[in-house]
């Protein structure tokens, strides 16, 4: 039961943000526009992501506390502490963000995105669609 | 650029399914009810979590193929190839699924919830509550 699994980063991000306490806490409160700069071999991977589409983000959030397993909400002390898989705090046991934003352009394996919340240099661990209805997919 | 990062799965699934070829592809598209069974070191970080709230659960694939980036959409070979990152493949580089699910009961670091279409034994990475609105969080 004590498996580990290995995380290779697909790409990282490219931000003007580089403080942790200065950032927005989700990508929809005030969050830059940023870049994310895929390896190179992962020009397959992406080669249908498109402009104007919406995705889902997966990075590691490594800047993390990975053994902190209550917090305070919004790092608010007022709010009563609560466990951490029930918020979006970065500090979890696997800190994996995970970020809705929309394709504003593709170059290549450099996908500019809007509204990130995620640091400099954050590791990409995936990208996914949304799923619409059944009969879409 | 050659980072990576170990994954400590917080617990694992308990499901009826074992088969990757008859599991659904979709949490909504008949998958059974089924259970989380956390870490005990987990039961701070899991005791808010609520019955009848919905959360996402992230987990790691560890049946998936890591090498593939190019996938026929949901195994149908009369789709046209696509990048795995417009896709829902369980085989793409960091193979970490994500289920929207509704808790149905929580008993300790066990959580029941409904419509998973994990296979049983797939590794627990994370549990997130879904965001509201930004003057709800």
């Amino acid at each position: 039961m004590s498996e580990q699994y290995v995380v290779n980063p697909v790409g990282w991000v490219e931000s003007t943000l580089h403080d942790r306490d200065a950032a927005p806490k989700q990508g929809d409160e005030g969050a830059p526009d940023a870049w994310v700069r895929l390896e190179p071999m992962m020009l397959d991977a992406a080669r249908d992501l498109e402009v104007g589409t919406d995705v889902i983000l997966l990075t590691w959030l490594d800047r993390a506390d990975r053994s902190v397993l209550t917090v305070h909400p919004r790092d608010d002390e007022r709010r009563p502490v609560r466990g951490v898989f029930s918020t979006r705090s970065a500090d979890r046991p696997n800190p994996i963000g995970m970020h809705h934003v929309r394709i504003l352009a593709v170059d290549g394996t450099r996908i500019h995105v809007r509204g990130l919340e995620a640091l400099d240099g954050t590791p990409v661990v995936d990208i996914k669609p949304l799923l619409g209805s059944a009969d879409e997919r």
